[in-house]
């Protein structure tokens, strides 16, 4: 049978500000890509989202990010590869107080944003978000885009390397994101994108921009936590692959 | 035989700005009250600090403090307590991911700055930070004033509290201390210093600023990490106490 | 004939985050408080909030806070007087360059959440924000509670103070503002509401809560700005006093 | 008569921490590059510079940088354009409030670390500092790198670029600077600095590191103000400079 992971990122109000709905997801994934404070996400938020989690049964991930609130971390910061495997480190420890307080543990890795973009090329940044992983437990999975040098460095550091697609996203010919600068990058058709959820996991293939149909392998599948429609899309996504008997499961051992 | 801990607050540079001899005070001090990023202290200030102390086997503290880099957490935020629970788990959480990647853990809780002394009297933050410390690790040490708010709530809270004084700090006849608004508040006589802990720790006496005798009963002794002649001061006071025979010694079990 | 003067909190989001609705807020009040990025608001976020209330002709003042985003300035903190004075010249000056490149100037100041309550009584804080007013332009009116602390320190600083209501607040018969801890702290019945605001413009009177009638003499109405609902409250607030002939005005002078 | 202006980064320290001796270089410089609160300097730091720089007749300029306190700003961030447009203007606002209370004004702009570096190359970055410059006053010089994109683009702007060199920096024979990563990329024999400074400036020549003779012009020459020896450095080539008859003034208007 097939199985698949559905992740997404949570934990990322902070103060006054909420964003997403982090309660209706969580009735959804199987996967929290839970910020840690550094791009989003303040103590009381990541206390909270772990705790949803926990009693849903739903498994954490750290969100890891630059360090960058007014950006959101979406801006490329050229950080030295040492600090940002600190920086890493930090996030992963201060999200793991509230799991471990919720009865649970981090138990992957998911780098955000512009950080997630960098490292798809960047050797020294990739390397260094992989250092920190392998210092502080390399029996952490970590999730990234299949061919990413990140997801190599991983390997190479002894992690396990886990492959994911992207629900509404469109796909190039080279089996690459369409970049959101240009047009029809973010799919907004929710029956659309479940139907092509179900082919991407039942047939490991996608259908790219261009017509042509493309191979992509993965392990977990990304829906978008904060854009309007996104829990009406990922509950629809959800229950397609239910009803094609592809088993949603997380790709992270449950905490013991 | 008596036998004293000496501690002191460290890892308080940030970026591009340094404060303190981190070095020079390990080779002194028995526990080291680390900062965790919210008052001073970056991710790779952080990782250093807690390497070096645990090669010399200086027992890692977590100096949790309010989130006021502008103010070096010394300026009182009236933080809801649950928020204010919140964090200090993240702060000890963040620490703890470099203890360990040390190969220590951390292994006792110290507030800073004017959460210490807020805590002295405010019963909801005083709760607030044991209950942290509470759900993160109820077999955690905490350091605080004997008579303090914080440690009688800490000791509700089924923690171990752990009575500090403080060698250059005078005291009132009521064995408080005196403001640092007030003439002669810190003591600057090194030779002086030294002898007075010496009678700390052998008599558990101290000559308060009117001439009496007042009795400080402590397990600990916080030496200060951040003024000029920092160092002198805290190494005086150590050769004082082994001339003396007293055994300086970390309060908090070193990590199996 | 009456005139009253219309004010809102406004720039209160924060790179991401959105917080309330400037553009539909901007086309209902007289005034706008713009946050100047100590508890809310970014360069992009005050950028665009002054060119559009320069463009429908709503005075842009100075809404100053504490340095605390993460708790939105919502938080006592005990600054040292001159840096608080500092802090808020700070602020003055940054939302200026963005006034002024829109063709206008900040024309008041305005505190923010706690330091606005904790000036009601704190005389230093009060005297601190007084003196930034003083030193930066003393032709500068200030808006604040009638009988506190603060506008009784602007006056005696030489500046003009400006007394304000709150359209949507409960007070009590000494004519301060019930505690947002009470219960019907806060009015939510818009009818209600805007007669009440009409009431208290042409009257100088409003219904406490233990419904006694107590004077309030107000030049200017703060509505809120980032509750559910706050535009239909301050569009019905605005349109009950005109249809009783009142004008609806600002108070500082419109910049030449 | 040659002459010249010495520039120095000042108001770098941050809260509790301190960097450079700003009184010290005051008694030096004719310009000082101030700190704006984004990469380094709080509000009453300043607010201290600006008195201090006033009193003695020293011209205030705004060092912006990219918001990155953790970094020092010395870390490239892919900004858009239009906030970092919006970022300067902020900066700036927030200086000119303490220049003006010290009773002079904001006379020019320099970028600081990072976002100097980028925008001596980055297109879009240098325009949208110029454009900043622009919105707030056209009339304001900027001081940057000969033949930089920066320069370049705020000539475009309508702004008067001014050219700087660096007293204590190795530059190659196509008259750049030597990559601090190379060794001996910067110069620490005073008297050595001193002497290259007065050739500099008499000359418009300069000794590369390959010992080839380039031509290099510049109104102003950069000194350091937070590494050892600073002042002494500045106080030398300032000494020098006068010896040769050179006038030491600065490049940018009195504020009347």
């Amino acid at each position: 049978m097939n199985v698949i992971d559905l992740n997404a990122d949570l934990g990322e109000s902070f103060g006054r500000w909420s964003l997403g709905d982090d309660d209706a997801l969580l009735d959804v994934v199987t996967s929290a890509n839970v910020a840690c404070g550094f791009h989003a996400g303040d103590p009381s938020v990541l206390c909270r989202v772990c705790d949803r989690a926990a009693e849903r049964g739903v498994v954490i991930g750290a969100q890891v990010g630059y360090r960058d609130l007014p950006g959101f971390g979406r801006r490329f910061i050229d950080v030295a590869p040492d600090e940002l495997t600190n920086d890493v480190l930090y996030q992963i420890g201060a999200l793991e107080a509230f799991a471990r307080v919720a009865g649970t543990r981090v138990s992957y890795v998911k780098p955000h944003g512009a950080l997630y973009n960098a490292i798809v090329h960047h050797e020294e940044q990739a390397a260094a978000v992989a250092e920190a992983v392998r210092r502080y437990d390399r029996t952490l999975p970590v999730l990234g885009l299949p061919g990413s040098v990140w997801l190599r460095r991983a390997e190479e550091a002894g992690l396990q390397p886990v492959a994911e697609a992207f629900a509404d996203r469109a796909y190039t010919r080279e089996a690459t994101l369409v970049s959101r600068r240009e047009p029809g990058a973010v799919l907004h058709d929710v029956e659309g994108v479940a139907a092509r959820c179900v082919r991407l996991v039942t047939d490991q293939q996608v259908v790219a921009v261009d017509g042509s149909v493309v191979p992509v392998a993965a392990r977990s599948l990304c829906v978008h936590g904060d854009s309007p429609g996104a829990v009406a899309m990922a509950t629809a996504v959800r229950a397609a692959l239910e009803r094609a008997d592809v088993s949603v499961a997380p790709f992270a051992g449950s905490p013991s």
